[in-house]
């Protein structure tokens, strides 16, 4: 995984344009399946329209003596995102509303953009700007923002049901690594994961620009829309930290339950945090109208480490093992709900002779039994075809993968009945 | 409202009575409204009947040497209320079971009533009784007790809607400035607020006695009774100390929650309890046939503080910033029910592009978003159909304030309908 | 009752045998109404047969001696429970694996079982286990397991109602005094108690062994399985510690509540914990095709105090006046249910004139109300038909017998009626 975030590191990403195309073009060799999209701008989304696509070639602030001060070959970082053409001289009180920096950090170069608002800018370390004095500054930047597309990726495994799982990540983001590349890597190997097949639910992968991207998704696949039984918005999956699930609208869907459950069988830091209406993508998957069981997580969330959104999001901040955990606790909360089923005991009138099956310690020592025991017990008392595995493991405090054992052990044994989906 | 309080205070009011009428009288001048009922003795009101009315001109112990030692012209809370009428003399012995003291207060004057047993007795400070040494005295209580009328008053203060808000307050206290002359006052001029208009529900404001009070005005009124969606009983509101609001027997009506609301934004000492079937009027009102969402507001509840039922209930302990603030609890809980609709967000599908209607930041820095951003997007998240604003005030863990600025600038772009009540 | 804890005591009791019906004969002592039901070997019950009935006359093992090193006469924990015949000589190592004993505890005999796999053993302390350093010892199990019957002891007491009270212990432990002679001992005192009259519900006792007998009293009896509307697993009431209430599956069932209630009034030290699939015969009874509401109590539960299942758990462990709380208690519990039930208040709209009726202090001082007034304003305020006496002392935070009480006062005042149940 941090291979791929190193190859897609220096890409000039924004919500249109080549960076996503070259993105989703290295995506595509680990991912064959994977599908490119492109909406032409003034496509018509939900509230929305698909804006024009922005390109860009350079950008520089130079000074008389005709030296790159600000670079954008250094650092695509240095120029603000959406940024409309421009190529003049300014003088410095001129350019002072065009530059943004960090006072607070002043190593760190800021990543800013103006997707809905015509301007141009520039990014530069407080360092940098403190030290331009010169009277004037020859400044360009040649980028283009010309009729065009948006442009994503999605990617169906499909399983036994024709219900999907969604799993969505931003793409937008330039040359950030924990935001969003570290998850776009967790999700890229997750893929890879489940194509290997034996899930149950159809996983459905969408790698897109944040809001108009998920916006651009949600308005053209009404269908896949109404397939939807659980999603997870993937981001800042790479920098040390605690985990953080934030719960769907819903609070209560079985994704949010999974996720908490999964959280603390993996017994890692983590916390657990209400919906709230702003964040990532589940905003757009969590609008009143569709309201889908969509959570988000993340480790830090956004904002809330001193890296975010600057320079300092590099590849260092993203650690291989991290991403592998990260990988892996994503694995497991997927596992409970792809085996979250509800079954029937098939002997639900008192507890069914399970001496007589193997199934009991002969000589009767109450005390020293293993959970394994009561993981039956569990499993046949709430199989009557109200609760499922994720309500079982919950009330009996028991790991999922036990009462999964359990219940692979009663079903041999003709004991429990699998219900429809 | 301390100039009102100070105005009604020396009048003997009972639960029937001129001292009920020349409080009303009061009132009408600043309520020019108000309208006076009398309801005749013996009137059948629900389980109940109106009692013979009281009336007192005069009362007193004299010794022998003719000194009025217990002098119900010095203090109304010297007799018994309902006392009926007696002359003559009486041993030392003979008077004690009609005298009534504060042992552990023997500076303080109690306030003693026998509305539905017959009898007569004095209320005196414990000082006082330890001075009565002679062997007998000459009783005097210049009562009377005959068929007459139970007076209240009512005011209606018509809104948009002809659905009512309830404001109550018990008016048969003698000189008691906190219990309740304090509450009297803050209803009569937030019935004077509320006049000037610009409020939704209609307001309904009874003063009456307690008890038989809200029983007979609860007999008479049945359409009226049938229309109220809140009400609050307002109870000694001019004594510094801790706002308590007692919930109505439903527990979660609208007037719960946004009294809870108002008073943490207030963010005032204060203690929210559950009902309990005895305190003030609002026992009636949620007494089982009418289980009405009222609930009742004091600061520092009946028999919690020491100058309770004493005369030590005066002027003094009644300060007007206390008063001024009670006022402006009220106005804002009641402004809280009254702006308490729901609406429906127009695009319920995806976030509606705010930036294209100059309602979003336009250089996006997710970090320095303000609260009014988010209360924004709260709205739009929560306008369902489903919830109110109390709701989303609640979820959303903002000022109400800010939720109401967000509904009017939707509103204003057309983002969001507002429902039927 | 800790006469009867040592009459019982000595019997060899099984889950079937001669031990059962001598441990009924002596229920019946004292209760001559004990109904005693033999059911066939090989009968078919719920998912499990009747096994073979065991029965034993002796067992030992002697040394070239001849004398006896392990003997059954001395104490009947010393043969495994169920095992099959055997005579012989044995070589140490061929006899090993059918001796247990508790390294841990190295003076106590352990109890064991071997049900329903085919063997024999022999139970001894540590310390006996250590002298055995001969080469070869004479076996000798004098049992027979052979066709015969399962038996089994039930008691019904008529009430008022059809609807029953289901009480029910384990009766196949050998010489285990606490486990489970007290809760048998309780449960005859406690059918004592209840055969005096005046409850409303038919209460039901069943004695029977554990899992097997519940099964079998379940399988031959639907149409009393469809009648309890409560019920009670008694285990373990004689030894010191504090009470267990393991609720029923159904969690919030009255007789959870009651049992919560009665404990709290009792101020007793205790603990209410969730229902478990694990435990005593309320598996059986709280399997999901019954899913009645019956909890169990306990003081210690099982495996949790160092006497359990071993020669230890004797008749010092069981104290008298143990007992007798224990059998208080649930004898308060099942008052509550007895008398839980739902009146409708005459006078709902308004509080009814108490006064008039003599149920008010006439001279109001608000403060000094007992909580018999405020007990009377609970029923009257909470009988809406809704709710129940269980209701409205939970809700009060009144105790009981007050709340009940004063429903008496308010019937004899024709202000309540009774519902139906």
């Amino acid at each position: 995984m941090h291979e791929l975030v190193r190859q897609l590191f220096p890409i000039c990403r924004s919500i249109t344009g080549d960076g996503v195309r070259q993105t989703l073009a290295i995506l595509g060799a680990y991912l064959p399946e994977l599908q490119v999209h492109e909406v032409p701008t003034g496509t018509p989304v939900l509230d929305w329209h698909v804006p024009r696509e922005w390109n860009i070639r350079d950008g520089y602030i130079k000074n008389e003596r005709g030296e790159r001060v600000v670079d954008f070959r250094y650092h695509n970082l240095h120029v603000l995102g959406y940024s409309v053409p421009v190529h003049g001289w300014f003088t410095l009180e001129e350019m002072k509303p065009h530059l943004h920096s960090l006072p607070e950090q002043p190593t760190l170069i800021p990543y800013r953009t103006s997707y809905y608002t015509e301007t141009w800018g520039f990014c530069l370390s407080q360092h940098q700007l403190s030290a331009l004095k010169e009277p004037r500054y020859e400044v360009c930047i040649d980028s283009s923002l010309t009729e065009g597309a948006l442009t994503y990726g999605e990617l169906l495994l499909p399983g036994e049901l024709a219900e999907e799982v969604l799993i969505s990540c931003h793409i937008c983001h330039p040359s950030l690594a924990n935001d969003n590349l570290s998850a776009v890597a967790v999700a890229v190997f997750l893929a890879r994961h489940l194509a290997q097949g034996g899930h149950r639910y159809s996983y459905r992968f969408v790698f897109a620009p944040g809001t108009i991207g998920a916006i651009t998704w949600l308005s053209k696949n009404a269908e896949a829309v109404a397939r939807i039984r659980h999603g997870l918005v993937l981001s800042l999956l790479g920098r040390e930290g605690a985990f953080t699930y934030k719960k769907s609208r819903r609070a209560t869907a079985d994704v949010d339950r999974a996720l908490a459950l999964a959280l603390r069988e993996a017994a890692v830091p983590h916390h657990i945090i209400d919906f709230i209406p702003y964040g990532y993508d589940e905003r757009q998957y969590c609008s009143p109208g569709f309201n889908l069981p969509v959570g988000c997580l993340s480790r830090t969330p956004y904002a809330q480490f001193p890296e975010y959104h600057t320079s300092a999001d590099n590849l260092d901040l993203v650690r291989p093992g991290v991403l592998a955990d990260s990988l892996l606790l994503v694995q497991e909360a997927l596992a409970v709900l792809d085996a979250n089923r509800r079954y029937q005991n098939r002997c639900p009138y008192g507890e069914p002779a399970l001496g007589r099956r193997g199934l009991y310690g002969s000589v009767g020592g109450v005390a020293a039994q293993p959970n394994g025991q009561l993981a039956l017990l569990w499993v046949l008392n709430l199989s009557d075809g109200q609760h499922s595995l994720l309500d079982i493991a919950e009330r009996a405090g028991l790991p999922f993968a036990q009462i999964q054992r359990a219940v692979q052990v009663l079903i041999a044994h003709d004991l429990l009945d699998v219900l429809p989906n």
